[in-house]
């Protein structure tokens, strides 16, 4: 096998918030061989997720900042090209935490899924059959637990992890009511997702009135992808033994000093709530279970899939921001050049 | 039957915040007889809780506020001494929702338990065997779930909740760690209530760096009574997989404006923890249970009592405010004369 060229993207520096393009550089490499035990993937597809915010950030986080001058870590999904470890066939497709390059080594210890027996686009490994899908599959239905006649609350509801919670709210036979910004992304929330109402964060005076009316008996489970004031106008109107999953908190740019807000001691208490924070990697278990029953509802035409591809890994370096500015439409992508 | 003189305390105004003696009056009137189905209690013992202050503020709470000019609501311990109701003898003892007053009417509905088979005070109905110690037992351990080697951090660690939290963790195995105001009160954590670390708020600089000391692997369980700055220290020092139990919040005096504070969701989300409201009615079907283990240990030796008896219903009206300026030593009560 002649040597391949590895393009790849390394972080730069040290970022506090959300970080820019200027703390990444892209650059050119050889390929390494796999050894013993190990195979080779060709990356097709990059992930841009909004925790990789964390990533790079110097914070206590569920795993230690990616070191400066290290490729960025992100979830990917390629093709087995080489393969010295016999449980990774050659042509098999696979996800994981294979970084922003385009090849990557692998012991396995490091794929999150593999795409045998779906017949899917190997995009669809990195959102509504990757972290996205099953991030909002198991956060809803094993932490939100809802109960079909329920009323199921969604923020970022037009995004990749909340588009789908909003979906399976409806295919359990609750009420979804999205929180979203902006007239374009509510008229897809209604029309694309599903959702029963759509609420215009960016252009409604008064939101704790506005989901005040959109859950007449109060939010049961609230899927919070946000923090901040949209959150505090979901708190208020909380039902009785309401579930709040805590996803992310897209509209914090920064934990140092950490942000203040309402106290949630109250609402917790009067209508004994439950909040509880998620992450996906705790139900490793299930993740078999998720991707079958997405995919089964993605054939059956009863969850709809929207991805922004970004064509090449130009583009790479300004993604993150993309994503904490809301520009995309839809799971957002890299594509491999 | 001769006609019973009923002394009584009524509400006399609609508080902000914390009630003090200028919202209650004494006034006495003929008790009245029981009617078809009905019993007359004689009250021993008028609890004073922090739930109270809730009960006479004009805002969203478990309960509608205590209407001004009737009986202040309140749980109370007395004797059956007349009865036209099959179920209930003359000379059984029972708690339950009474009103501050020498002698009430009741169907039954209002009562909370009986001390049928339990050879201890009847005072113990409003504390340890009552709303509090069935609080602490149900608490801890159906919410807090405490696991053997568990940290368990209690705050208002002397309290009658408190206390009892403490020890019941104990005698799970569990490390507890209490949070309290004063030496006096530090020493008596110790001494009396067996915890392993106790924490004078009052007189600690730096009470997030205390907490840390006290807990070295994090707070696994945080049973909370306070909110405000003692539950921020806590939330900055959690385990992984942590369960917070949000009983009460004696350190907010008032909910209007709403308080602020640091917000949780990064806490939450960061440790996957878990943080919910606890309302004892919720836990009905246990109260049995939880009473007869309860009053087990205590004869065995193995959960210390402490009561603050205030000796004549001339003290109501200051009861509440006392309770909020930690002034009392044990569960607080007023001996009806």
């Amino acid at each position: 096998m002649s040597t391949l060229e590895n393009r790849r993207v390394i972080l730069a520096g040290r970022p506090k918030g959300v970080p820019g393009p200027e703390f990444f550089k892209l650059e050119t490499a050889d390929a390494l061989e796999p050894g013993d035990g190990e195979f080779l993937i060709h990356n097709k597809f990059l992930s841009v997720d909004p925790a990789m915010r964390g990533w790079v950030n110097d914070a206590p986080n569920y795993s230690p900042p990616v070191p400066v001058g290290d490729v960025m870590r992100s979830f990917s999904v390629g093709e087995v090209v080489k393969s010295n470890n016999p449980d990774f066939a050659e042509g098999e497709i696979v996800s994981g935490l294979f970084g922003w390059q385009r090849y990557a080594i692998s012991t396995g210890a490091n794929v999150m899924t593999r795409m045998t027996g779906i017949d899917q686009s190997p995009s669809y490994a990195l959102g509504i059959l990757g972290l996205n899908g099953i991030t909002a599959y198991c956060g809803l239905l094993f932490q939100g637990e809802p109960i079909a006649g329920e009323t199921v609350v969604v923020s970022t509801a037009a995004g990749s992890v909340g588009s789908c919670v909003g979906q399976i709210a409806k295919i359990k036979g609750c009420r979804a009511v999205g929180i979203t910004g902006g007239p374009d992304k509510v008229q897809q929330c209604v029309d694309e997702f599903g959702y029963d109402v759509a609420i215009d964060y960016k252009n409604t005076a008064d939101l704790s009135a506005a989901v005040s009316k959109a859950c007449p008996d109060g939010a049961d489970v609230y899927f919070d992808n946000t923090c901040g004031s949209i959150s505090d106008a979901v708190m208020e109107n909380l039902g009785m033994k309401a579930r709040i999953i805590i996803c992310g908190t897209a509209a914090v740019t920064d934990w140092d000093p950490p942000p203040i807000g309402p106290r949630v001691h109250r609402q917790l208490l009067v209508n004994r709530a439950r909040m509880s924070g998620l992450l996906i990697f705790d139900y490793k278990d299930r993740y078999d279970e998720a991707v079958k029953q997405l995919s089964k509802w993605i054939n059956e035409g009863k969850i709809q899939v929207r991805e922004h591809i970004l064509d090449g890994m130009d583009y790479a370096p300004g993604a993150i921001q993309m994503l904490y500015k809301g520009e995309n439409q839809g799971k957002l992508l890299i594509k491999v050049d």
